[in-house]
């Protein structure tokens, strides 16, 4: 299937709401009130994402993993980062033993 | 580049490691300690990520961004959620004014 | 002044809401809605914290401290969990060095 | 029994570590890595929290909230708050009808 268009096309959705009115659409809001905002609404999915993973309900982490993703790209765009970075990050743990000695390192910091 | 192929990959590498020793890999032992322990770790992610939004840390918010997918992806794994499901959804959401509805109704929810 | 009077006086306050009827008030919809919604709320409440201590906005900080504080006091409330089991957890860590032991333990958790 | 001793002490226990040797306790180090890894942790904590919550675990809430709390108090002395502050926030809305309003206000926002 399609998660490479699926996320490139919706970043670009996203990102060109940028400057938009803030009245047009729920993402121009987010984008004009500001980082904060975005960060909270982020902090938030993942606390409902976090949930559903313990309450093991699949259709409604589905739903709270989209979210999370697409507040996620409206942060990546209010902050001009390229989805090509993360995706360079990521393959970059992926790589070989990396994706093992990143975590760890995190899970002890 | 290669979202698709970056995040289908690290699924499968993710999902692989379902029921190994969890000695063996970071990844074997999120598994082996169960859906709380990866639902922590997803939601601390959530947090650092929004945390760097505030602070406009490109760099680190990239990384943040990369633990926060990670860990996400190694949820779907232990759900038996297939990635599709998900791009799906944002499919779904982007296609005419979906993304506005939802986001819409989550945020009066 | 009194936080005894204030922390007791509020959580008699919120447990009184109980059963009542959801429309009655904030708190009684609270309820109604179960734990799950609690949790969320108070997580939230925790992202929004986090943000302001980034900020350092200490205003807000202090209504952001009182809104988890209240959603905890909920959250105890409807586990049935009196408050005084809080502080005896907390006397005993600030006891002799058990602040110490049990945040160490913790941090390498 | 004693919850405002219990928190005024611990407060006055954990102000008294600014500045000292980060070697010295866990606190002192939270104070030295600055204000976001102070808030990463309350973040953390939230979610430990709510995750708690759901799971319906009371002995689990109880330590979490403690270490909720802690890390709130850690907050606000390294922002110079004094806990007064929070009580009379708390006391405002618990007042008539404010923490319904405010409970509201802020539901809706």
């Amino acid at each position: 299937m399609a998660s490479k268009q699926t996320v490139d096309t919706l970043f670009q959705v996203i990102a060109a709401r940028k400057g938009a009115d803030p009245e047009s659409s729920y993402t121009a809001r987010l984008f004009a009130r500001g980082p904060e905002q975005i960060a909270k609404k982020l902090g938030e999915e993942g606390v409902e994402a976090a949930i559903e993973i313990v309450r093991g309900d699949r259709d409604k982490l589905v739903c709270e993993s989209a979210d999370l993703l697409y507040h996620l790209l409206v942060a990546w765009a209010a902050l001009d980062i390229e989805p090509e970075r993360v995706w360079a990050e990521l393959e970059r743990r992926a790589g070989t033993s990396g994706l093992e000695e990143k975590a760890k390192r995190k899970e002890q910091g």
